[in-house]
């Protein structure tokens, strides 16, 4: 640890100089002192850190904050995801991401208090990014609700998860309601997965039974209608209780059309949408095969109009984060084709990768694209989920905040292939495409965490994070 | 019957003469000439008929269809309705009613068809009044949905009948698109009891637990979203199935609002309201001990602006029929006291009579009091409901239709009592307002079923209505 | 005059026999007594008429309303229209109207009193059918305010007529206000014609400068925005006043729904379309040379998206009538092509005859090919149009009403042509189109007027409408 | 000027040391190193500066930018303002305003070019902020339109103020049209004054007519429809032609929610609000005899409701900044009381002063009072009004940025007074409200320019502020 006092010492450890500093509000050029794994001065011409890096033509943003992944967590299916916390970090920290918020997933039967003790035992011991969790109820049991979330929720997890939809994970509405009075009372925001379940299990029904089995049966197996009638839903819940609730991965067009409404209407509704929704179409789903299979996820791809009202509702500020959703499942018998070639739609674990070429994708979109721009970039990827879930010293370039910096060259052409891929799936719905500008290194609390392409941080490395 | 081309016969069975008549489009003078139970002709100066009713300075209405009434009906709970087809058809005749719909229930394993046919052989035996079913689906087995419904549809029960709300009652959402699906194959309406069930009971434990069980918390149990959050579901199954449905009783502004947006888009949504929600509010609910429970109906009572806001809705079109609801407990043990004097707002019927003094409270308020008029109070209690459940003999006055008729005394003030009340309820929650305007001489196919204010139709009487 | 009490007269002067009659509410088997110029009987068997008309098979309607056409109108130009009364009415009869609302146009400079007076003496000449005026106000001066409003009204005529746009005729913000505000006070209803004229006038002179002069451009020339721009501040006048208005000839999906929108807050706000924004579209306007001229009319024609909106509109009776803004110019140096073969669509009178074909066309569209059926066909072109403008004897077949009929031969298919146009344009734009269903034999107060497509009634037959 | 390369040179002209600092994303505890006028380094434990301010316990934001101000103007009715240049930046400096928009009016026949020079030299002579012009634009003559606005707009005039009331100013929608293409072509933002002329003007012939005349009909006398309907006016004309547009001084609930509306459909509408519409009610215009006048503005004052509306709608973005909307009459013969004691409320000019309050007032709401907060507060007052008029380095805290500053004290309460009034109207509408926190010291481009409550700058120092 550096002292500033002693005039021998380099006032800082790291100076990345030279380059373009983004936050929320601005964009300005300064080095970036660092001390104690802290930003410790922004200015121009910075004394020297021990170690410098070079930015210049480079752009310094806050390490993306993914608040949406699936990480070594059992699904509703029982079946394992594809990633470790080392597999899933690793491709996170590659693409720029320097904090996760991970799910610690209760299921029926399972104590809730204990699911998070061993969770946290997964993420201590493969982590090379920063963490926090949601913790997904299932069980709404009296002892969840009474005493394991007031007691959880006081320890930082501030942030509880609910279905409306699948089998094994989802709450009635009266469970829902339970819950989000319990989450009110211990001070917790309320995280829904919200479509109609009657809704798809309808549409599935009458899907199979016409022989409509393919991975691309998958998007109307999920009506459109059923995500707005589950919006509509815990609007209303919201409201009735006066609760927030933060809707995760809005798909549709009418569904950003319902988030205006009732925040015009002053109801406590946060959203967020995926790069999936944003880049991807449910014409992707239509491949040979079970090839699609790859591009299923929940709720499913829609269509161009629905990208278009997604980037409309986040630059309006209807949704105010972007996240990955990330849920790993290899395109092998391990995962997607655990129901054999013949498999149908039903059969499929709905999920994709998305930790590692989050970030990439957006800032080609929206940096070197021009849409909404670098402090929106910053923004929805960084600095919104951070406060939203209570990260306090992360998300933003200011001083005092963790060094958790990635500096981006925004010349450089990737093509995004499969190869790169650094998490167990295998495989990006992305490969083919490219984007301009690349995270080149990143730091974690002023440590270099990637460099050169290479993850340089070590499995354990990542730390919890304090909520506030 | 009579024979018109004998010139020594009298032209018609029964001439009303000397009113003004009116329909939904027109009001005018003219005898009413009768023949074979049917409107014969209309005309100035009619030849004589066998019998003469003198209308002079009377108004001369189609008997009002009544669309939604609970007569001999086992209730969910397994307690029996005080009516007998016999005493809710004299009391809906003495108010002006010549037809009604009412439930044939099949409950939780049991078989629809047969459900229906003991439910027509006591509507067979009791009923002064013309009648046809609603027939409500509890248990939506593949009998129900592939046998019996298709083959009810086609011996004219064209009208389905779901609960969102009540244990054993109500229809999960997968069941109800399934009901709906079934509705539209065979070509029926479904109709449907729209609240949400987890808010109801999230909200009646609520207040439970904080000790108010009195009547007057039965409104707060439903709160008003439970019914904003079941129509927004609704109409988007409508939609996503495009299957018709009407929605009972509607109770709110906001539902009123959700009907009239989805109608705006080309949902195919009809809906009604009720006397209780145009003329009581939750005020009614608030009197000592249980006698607020005369007040308990489901969706509650409302506020003043609601009121207003149903009233607007029924100018506008966006509701399109007001029918009773009636549903008869008597305020004794054998009915809303069931569970003793210390009974919670959870353990007492929910329903009032209403059969009898529907038509007499909306005629006072549209015609006598001008709100809306007398063609819009034939439409919304007569002529809507006929046309929208296929009655299509029924309704109207026109040549060639049933000769169910009214003639109305406009200037006539009565104070509604109790002891009026001719239902087996023995009391009416209108007791103690006075209206103007009242049903003088009923006509049921040409035949005087009430004359002087007495019934003079025997049990039995009543015929089923062929559906078209 | 017939004496229906001497037995040795026939009961009535006509019996139209053995036909289908429709009015808004009900449809039925009846003949019709016609006695002393309105309908005396309706009944199955009526004893014979002087006159008997067979209507086996046929469709008795009441005849037509039409409550917006220019008729031998000054136009706002110095332009007079083709027509006379004579010619206007001889082509309404024949399309099944027997009635029609007109304007008496003051310009600025003239007194409206004298105007009235001076239009009168003009219908009383020519007209075949009856006729009531709008009074159109282009000039609010403190006598027509004051002083003529108020005594025209009281003698009948209960509708004034505003432009929002058109040199010479429109009435500022200002103006327009004072004009509600007197109306309000003299119990009048105020039509505009409501579209922006800063708006047509700025895109007009854009297009003339581009060298975009063909017809064709008209409808780039009022765009869809300047109808919403002046729905929505005549709406807000409406509301800010409380006086009713009827807006003419809504174009747009979006101008629909305005009113559906304004109508919901509970504004007083009527509207009708009419056939040419039902059935034709600007890809109309598009022809060789001028020719595109025939089908100019404002609000110009627009595209199919509308006018499925218009259609919805008209079912949810968020417009009320359905008239034909008759504006008749010959396509000739009298009338279109005034400023000559090189004259720019600025230069081209705006409107198109329409007296003649309205029935017809909605007849097809409605009763024949079913789209929104026989009752809502009469209601929008007969009932509604007469009880909103007060023509309380017209626009329904009752007991007592004028014997304005029309009898229709349902299945005869008629191939429209320039050739069978009775008014003085010598066109139709509808020429080439076969509609199913043809006015036969048309009555008006009970003397038939048009009979084996020839009309009957001599010029100055009509009469003018004692408006309630 | 320092320089930082020489050793023995102090790094930096200035430090703020120990403060709190507060940008639109970040709050975070650092010293602030100024340098040449621009913030060079922020970082804890800073090298010493030259000089050295204490910010210990106290808030250190940007200083504000009021885009909005009437200063040195000529009125519309040729009425001076009260203040000078001098004056008036005086009062906004001492309020914590470092920057100001001001209007450089064009009247009808004067050119547009030459306004400009010669309201510059006004400025240049007298600012002691720096500053910018909007140019109001009230003849739309070719000249203006073809030639002047263009230079100007390259200039860096990138503001265009058009009115749609007040005679002598107004463009009608035509020329609002012209203006507002003339703006798309040349890249310059047009602001509107939007309230319906005509309402108003029928609205205060009404009242007058009814004698009242009092400064409390003022409120009357501008409908909130007048509100409305401007804004339904002037967002369709920017979607016409894809034009932004800012509407100035929102004062309706209504209002905003036709923003909201527009903004989803994608509009491009900006929009500000005012402090007297976030603290005042019309309430306050009703005073004994003419008093009222001093709370006279237009929009006037409205209700509590509307204030709830807008600070939800400065929440929620649909209004991005809060400006003052300076306009400064005394409260005596040379201002408000012009027309003598018995003046109606027509003939009393509109505008009350808040270049000095618009910061307190706000801060001890948002920041003291915990409303939306200091990030927020930072967002609305400063960073969102820089970055929407191009002041490309005012209205935030970072490196490279002006060193616009104000040091805050966050716990000092302060009574508002009369006599604290450095602007030349010589009253504040809120004497005698107490606020808590006050701009202590207030820096322009690193110069103390405020400190101990005195203004420490010269007539003159300030500077035209280069628009980007």
């Amino acid at each position: 640890m550096s002292d500033p006092s002693d005039p021998n010492q380099p006032a800082f450890d790291t100076v990345i100089r030279g380059g373009t500093v983004a936050t929320a509000s601005d964009v300005f050029s300064a080095d970036i002192g660092i001390r104690d794994g802290r930003v410790a001065a922004l200015g121009l011409g910075l004394a020297p850190g021990r170690r410098e890096i070079d930015a210049t033509d480079k752009l310094v943003l806050p390490g993306g904050v993914d608040s949406h992944a699936h990480i070594e967590q059992l699904s509703a299916s029982g079946l394992m995801n594809a990633d470790t916390w080392e597999s899933a970090t690793r491709s996170a920290a590659l693409g720029g991401t320097t904090s996760v918020i991970a799910f610690a997933a209760q299921h029926v039967g399972m104590d809730l208090a204990q699911v998070v003790e061993d969770y946290a035992a997964l993420a201590a011991q493969g982590a090379v990014i920063d963490y926090a969790f949601h913790l997904i109820i299932a069980d709404a049991t009296e002892k969840a609700l009474r005493q394991d979330i007031p007691a959880l929720v006081r320890a930082g997890h501030t942030s509880l998860k609910a279905f409306m939809t699948y089998d094994r994970l989802r709450l009635a509405d009266e469970a829902l309601l339970d819950l989000m009075a319990a989450a009110k009372e211990a001070g917790a925001l309320v995280c829904v997965h919200a479509e109609n379940h009657g809704l798809i299990a309808f549409a599935s029904r009458q899907l199979l039974k016409a022989g409509k089995t393919a991975p691309k049966y998958h998007a109307a197996s999920h009506p459109r209608l059923s995500e707005s009638e589950a919006f509509e839903r815990v609007v209303r819940f919201s409201q009735f209780l006066d609760q927030p609730v933060m809707i995760f991965h809005v798909s549709t067009e009418e569904g950003a059309a319902i988030l205006r409404r009732a925040r015009g209407e002053g109801a406590k509704v946060y959203a967020e949408t995926c790069p999936q929704y944003l880049f991807l179409t449910e014409a992707d789903l239509d491949r040979p095969g079970l090839e699609g299979a790859k591009w299923m996820c929940s709720p499913p791809l829609r269509e161009a109009r629905d990208q278009e009202a997604l980037w409309r509702a986040l630059d309006l500020g209807d949704l105010q984060t972007v996240s990955s959703d990330h849920a790993p499942y290899r395109y092998d018998e391990t995962g997607k084709l655990k129901a054999g070639p013949g498999a149908t739609f039903k059969e499929i674990a709905n999920g994709m990768p998305g930790l590692q070429m989050r970030l990439p994708l957006l800032f080609d979109a929206m940096v070197s694209g021009g849409r909404l721009g670098v402090r929106k970039f910053v923004e929805l990827t960084a600095t919104a989920p951070a406060r939203i879930y209570g990260l306090t010293r992360k998300g933003s370039v200011a001083v005092g905040m963790d060094a958790d910096l990635c500096v981006w060259d925004p010349s450089r052409r990737v093509t995004l292939s499969d190869a790169m891929v650094e998490d167990r799936t295998g495989f990006t719905p992305y490969a083919g495409r490219t984007v301009t500008g690349w995270p080149e290194t990143v730091l974690c609390r002023g440590r270099v965490i990637v460099a050169g392409g290479t993850v340089t941080a070590e499995a354990g490395s990542g730390a919890p994070i304090r909520r506030g």
